[in-house]
């Protein structure tokens, strides 16, 4: 037997994130106002697993709001080969939902060493995290109880884009567009169960898939991916639209599903292409955003489109996380107890 | 029926492809020490598949032997969604085999527009990728014909990491160190056969495997796997030992088998602890590197141990180009005629 509910409660819990990041998260306001006056060099960011899927999303948020060029930073690089690179004028942030993970922290120490701005992004205000950055930003999501992590994923890539948005200008409609967003992800949860649960059950037998989509939508696919292998045992494997277009279009046969994940944004033309080339393929085709619909051929779970297209992996994310939980139960795992895990990283 | 004469042929190439790249490649040696006089503010690198794998190689080696930040940069953020970065001061770097991968072509010219000192690593000093270019770095690999990249991986490595050590200011102790891997590299070539084809047989039911590294040996994890997916449809999920024993640790079982990239470096406790999670679960481990040898429990590939620890990566990857090869064969897949690929990406 299969007990998803502390992890379905907690997928089902992110609408309400969202909406009491809006209501308490002033930090994030704050430091884009500094930081609109003085903007960084470049932004690094760090992390590991499901932060650092909301890492990749950071780079295009600080590209599409500020126009900053963002990087998911090397951590060996200062932790374990003792470079110190120059980071004056650079904004360092480390994300890690407990904000414990050690080499992360370590990372953040070096970062301060070598004059960056440093930031925190955690579940945990009083973790050593927060205590090693200059500011915190609080996920204020609630204790995370399931093993995989969710509403905390949705809740970093909320303080990413607005921090973005704040540093660049324009933070009300960004936060108007959060909260409208809020609503969509509640709707969306509220009949996601009817599409994704039968799609579970046909695909029961997949260990292997491959998830892709471009610009923002990246990041969906890494989270997607690492939910399918965390909870579901699939060699999930994630890459850019263009890159599967690219050579591991070779690979797909009837066995090998793949999952595209689509905003209706500039990069629809690459994803268009790469279904047609999975299309030749005979791979079952799945696809989760505000644009699934417009593909054809595919199975679409689609959602809503938000009020700013940057917004659309908080809700193309859903039919991912519901679909794992899904797939868990299919295949007889217990989400909530991978054998082999522990909750909080201890990563060096 | 197989056939992998071409594709074994050119992973046979390689100890000469550097040793050409060593007698000929004077570009690299004078692009090294003009940047030695005015370093980059960052290095911006930017490619698909196998040459992306390349840049992230690159971010280790700029970082250990110039002490410079280098990125894999986004190419969407240029490219599709119009963003065009401050690149003043920076150096950016467009690899591609066929140099005529459209988005690379057209995320260097936007480099380049923005301020940016240009370089195309290019098997094709003719392409559209060396015409954009400020200064041309050619691979010399000769003409690759498999679909499958392999010596142009390797070149992209050493030149990357002479381009690096010139910069920084040794670039001759690199250059004797990559003349001794040639020889190193040969060797291995001749010998690693024997312990690859009877692994690929025992493996041949493998459809899912994680591959995993730490610094400059997570390019190799992500370059075998991409070779395993391409060539012998595994869904490879290629990650950093650190991230592996974050989450997907929970998914592996006796049918999922482990591959670790590993050289002697800083970074060896972090593969270590990797190991000792992997074990308890059951799943085959495998090992191929310098340090392979050194752990527990693992099935080894070694190969020896390079002057410079940097150079791990252009030996570690032989075991894994010869198992892809090898695994196609025993799954009855024929490496020279991937079912739906083309040579030269047309990505956009």
């Amino acid at each position: 037997m299969t007990n998803c509910s502390v992890l379905r409660g907690e997928i089902l819990e992110q609408p309400d994130v969202l909406r009491r990041l809006l209501r308490e998260g002033r930090e994030v306001v704050d430091l884009g106002r500094r930081l609109a006056g003085a903007p960084p060099r470049i932004v690094r960011l760090a992390a590991h697993g499901t932060s650092d899927n909301a890492a990749t999303y950071g780079v295009y948020a600080f590209a599409r709001l500020a126009g900053w060029t963002a990087i998911r930073d090397s951590i060996s690089v200062p932790v374990y080969d003792g470079v110190r690179p120059d980071a004056r004028g650079d904004l360092a942030i480390g994300l890690s939902q407990s904000g414990e993970t050690p080499d992360v922290v370590a990372w953040l120490e070096a970062m301060r060493a070598g004059g960056a701005l440093t930031v925190a992004i955690t579940n945990d205000p009083a973790s050593a995290l927060a205590a090693t950055a200059e500011v915190v930003l609080p996920l204020r999501a609630g204790e995370e109880r399931s093993v995989a992590a969710t509403k905390t994923y949705t809740a970093e890539l909320a303080v990413l884009a607005r921090l973005a948005a704040h540093a660049g200008g324009d933070g009300s409609t960004l936060d108007d567009g959060i909260a409208a967003t809020a609503d969509l992800a509640a709707t969306a949860l509220e009949s996601l169960d009817d599409a994704v649960t039968p799609l579970a059950r046909e695909l029961a037998w997949a260990g292997r898939m491959v998830l892709a989509g471009r610009g923002p939508e990246y990041a969906t696919a890494r989270e997607i991916g690492l939910k399918l292998t965390e909870l579901c045992q699939v060699g999930a494997v994630a890459m850019t639209a263009t890159d599967l277009a690219h050579g591991p279009v070779a690979a797909l046969d009837e066995q090998f599903p793949v999952w595209l994940c689509v905003a209706g944004d500039s990069a629809l033309p690459a994803v268009r292409e790469a279904v047609g080339r999975v299309r030749e393929t005979g791979a079952p085709l799945i696809a989760s955003g505000p644009a699934a619909a417009e593909l054809d051929g595919v199975r679409a779970l689609p959602v809503a489109q938000p009020p700013q297209l940057l917004l659309s992996p908080l809700l193309s994310v859903l039919p991912g996380q519901l679909f794992a939980a899904a797939l868990a139960t299919a295949k007889g795992i217990d989400p909530e107890a991978p054998r082999h895990l522990r909750k909080v990283t201890m990563a060096r």
